[in-house]
């Protein structure tokens, strides 16, 4: 039995990662720890945990940590993570890190985005980037596996394909994507209180979102080339689920049934990529680890929609996905 | 033209205020106040209103209140107002109050239920309480009214006709009533943090509600005996309107017929008043100043159904509606 | 490993049917089934369960069934299941219900409520009525299990304790609920047309409602006296939970202290029923099997809150406590 | 007075034109058709208009459509609308038609998109296009005005500055929107059930919608060249209102703030049009008549975002707008 700590447990990535901990048949939860203000009962913090788990989340004692668990599940926001991780390592645990610390191999472009020094290069340097699709071979050896940004998740299964066989001009993609108000956190706001975002869409991070530069390095490493993407998020009135609508121009006609073969090859042995023969909707992935991708053409262009659950697949999910890695075990195991 | 004058216009029910008269043939907003910290363009407090209105919102000046403005809507909450009221009124203006200083007659239930000692019971005594409907030819020679609340005004719409008609048992009274979110005003907290809202639903103010001693005051006045009345209101995950379910025993048995056409009678020269045969929906008054009611028989009791906005009919369309009486206009003039 | 059918697998309650199955340890779908116009891949039908479940729902063939399944979870709505349900017993399964037809032990009742003759007395007579916290000990031997409504089950938990006990009036209660657009079913109709339900509240089934008699069967069989409920349902604008907040007339003055002592007692060793101290909301439960109640007093009266999943412990997930109790596991198998 | 008929006028759009031209000062509805079954009072058809319109929906008869009326609205479908508006003209009236049958110039594109052969050509050939703040000029002296498609609307005031001064690369559009279920119209399907469509976001009508050739010829007058358009619209779970986001490529680098001012001078005498400098919300225009637009600059591409109401600016409202314009009144009168 895999003894799993969550180090921030009182956010949604946080109650996410409980309830799939909990139906996991090889991983039971051991140690909750968050900031003194939001310690107290599971149930009490979150009431939908009543009856079905009985820890409390606590304020992190290192050495306590260090003698129940195996791995920790790091919840904690950017520029926090970074204090901690070294720290959990330093305890003998694997660590599956949820902020954006340990993402961006280049430092600068790091502290260029988040206005903060990198403080834990070295681990930076170590870290896998826990995208099993993509880079699976990495994982399974790391002790620290940085788990991908929701953006990222759907994005780069949407174009992968495309980018390893080079079928694409490197600098031609546009990735429009909306989220559920789920992915904006836990914390109060003028526009995510209830009566300014329902039945409200808008953009954000216009040519500043942080997830911009995660998914071109994504896309460079699998391209083997220098990749740039314009990325637009939006976030509409719902509570789960990013849609990605992702064009790109190929570099020579393209038929949408090479395409889909393309796709289904690429992805043929991945349990939880499924190619899709007509445009996917939220409703098909919300509460699943899956992504769903669906490609053709119009008019010439490469048009890929891909949707996942951002706070399964685009977080909690996908974490479980990297620790059966990590720990040898089949990979959707104790996920849905 | 008549001018009106908002105080506090950078909440809800002041936005809902400056949209109905800018619409309005015979008023035409003069003076916008706020605490300095919500002042500015109107367009920039509330982007819906860029090319609809260049005012600005600014902090209030008495001497320019009494020069500007013949009617101030006061859209401050309780307890502010009452501080205010009397400085209104004595600019020379008629006020018209949305909070609760002027509502309970009894000053000794408004402190128990607002935990703040009565500092105006002069003007307390003078106040009007506009449910036009119900109290008409006392608002129309008043110069302060106190605009109602938004539950009171749905649940005393259902059941007026039952209580003047004395056909009901005096303490059988349950009204149970879901509100939309934009009832709780526009400061951003935890329960009304939009992933927590939506899709939710829950009961709130049990026991406790302010709104509670409000209606008791309006039924006991209209059935001139002491009515008691169970309230329980709950939220629901929409923008606005109120659905308030009616449960009363009636002293004798009491056809489904003969309760419609009493209630025909009752509302048959009430313009926003309209009975129907079957259960309204709130998107049939959402956007307007109506109230829907539906009243029948099942098992022997009486249930009536009724729907209104919360923000218009339960707020700022209500005062429009007793503006218009103040001044002598129709009374539907300028609302929809 | 218990080999599970499901008969009418393509509506709403056979798809969480699915879904919770393929999470159950010591369960296995084997069979599923529905009428021809609504047969093909699993994946085809319900695109969310692309990958996880590699079935056909095909039309019923009795032999197959018998050869494939220990038990049928019967999806088929009222007045087709008691067609159905004789040949499944025949064919040597136990049998687990989700219509109405073998829940009102009074042929009488269900005739007059459904508007047809009932065609199997006999196992009407035999079957089990499917709510475990109140009729445990009926359910362990029957081979067939009456399921229980999705109101009725969120009403009857919400004021059990009162009526075992006889504290209130036997025909003092109000069941005011409000349920999530899913339990409409999956057949378009213009009330649930999306752009008429979104942002819509309103009652429903007036005094005719069929869960009206299963609550008082109910409730009467725990008092051990006659009781009679007033039901009033409503739909909003989500998609699942059920909201119940029942009014009763207590014989004595009882506190609000005391209910709670009462029901912690009552509910002390029931898994799936959490007693709360403030109101809950749909979110708590909404995905789970679990009911939270919240009894407590108002001016004099009870009022107790009740949330559930309509399609969980309202329909799917009771349905498994109850295969659960049937085949001797522990009753929260497979269940969260 | 001008004597408004609305024909078709049992469905969202017609119910959208007597909202707004019940609030006008210079119309008034006097003839209001549909299709037999679809008849009745106004007040049964659409319940939210008791009390407001005392009128019924007629089938049609065209002498007394011709002794009524002064202008006709027609709201039917595509392909029924060009059997009826030659009648219409006949009967005397000015016409604004709401469907797609008099927008595209080349016949043959409306028979390769709409699959029927134009039955009138010579109406065609004739008629405005009714888009004020482009082609306003042509409006005026016509008696048949072609009411734009929502998605052309917003899409096309969201880049018109752009073309007219050839900024940018006319094969280079794309225009990615988002619109709200409203825009499907009344009649129940699938897609549309509210536990389908609820918290659910997809793509539809790739490659193939009937907006995408109607926006390339709006972009193609207006550049003078030949524009080509990549379209690809996408519904969310929210009533009313379309985003479209729509990205270019400059011909030349051009910052954001020349950008702001070119939009600024562009529509700087525009009532409905709005320049924003931040990314406008679906709830800054919802229930208005306005368009919002924010052009930006994001790594070397234009990006536009626009917002409108589908039923308000890319319907009903913009048919005001139309009539202001055909009858020589204020643009904006009766719209807010």
């Amino acid at each position: 039995m895999i003894r799993v700590a969550i180090i921030g447990a009182s956010g949604y990535t946080g109650a996410e990662s409980i309830k799939i901990i909990l139906q996991h048949s090889r991983a039971k939860l051991t140690y909750l720890t968050a900031i003194p203000a939001e310690c107290g009962a599971v149930e009490d913090v979150f009431p939908q945990f009543r009856g079905r788990c009985d820890l409390r989340i606590e304020p992190l004692e290192l050495g306590k940590l260090a003698e129940l668990a195996d791995v920790a599940l790091c919840c904690l926001p950017h520029k926090v993570s970074m204090e901690f991780v070294p720290k959990l390592l330093n305890a003998g645990l694997k660590v599956i890190d949820f902020s954006a610390d340990y993402r961006l191999k280049d430092a600068s472009v790091y502290e260029k985005f988040y206005a903060v020094k990198h403080t834990d290069p070295d681990n930076l340097a170590r870290a896998a980037f826990g995208l099993p699709e993509l880079f699976r071979e990495q994982i399974a050896d790391a002790d620290l596996v940085a788990n991908p940004g929701c953006f990222p998740t759907g994005a780069s299964l949407a174009i992968a394909p495309l980018l390893e066989e080079g079928l694409i001009e490197p600098d031609s993609i546009i990735v429009n994507s909306v989220t559920g108000a789920s992915g904006a956190g836990k914390n109060p706001s003028v526009k995510f209180h209830f009566p300014n975002m329902n039945e409200n869409l808008f953009a954000y991070g216009i040519g500043t979102h942080r997830h911009m530069p995660e998914m071109e390095q994504i896309a460079s490493e699998i391209a083997g080339t220098e990749v740039r993407i314009l990325f637009q998020p939006h976030v509409g009135s719902f509570d789960r689920g990013i849609l990605s609508t992702v064009y790109s121009q190929p570099k020579e006609d393209i038929s949408a049934e090479r395409l889909l073969e393309l796709y289904h090859d690429f992805y043929s042995s991945e349990p939880f990529v499924q190619v899709r023969r007509e445009a996917p909707g939220l409703k098909d992935v919300v509460g699943t680890n899956y992504c769903h991708v669906f490609p053709t053409v119009v008019k010439g262009r490469v048009v890929c929609f891909s949707v996942i659950d951002n706070l399964v697949k685009g977080a909690s999910g996908q974490a479980v996905q990297n620790m059966n890695i990590l720990f040898g075990l089949k990979e959707n195991l104790g996920l849905q």
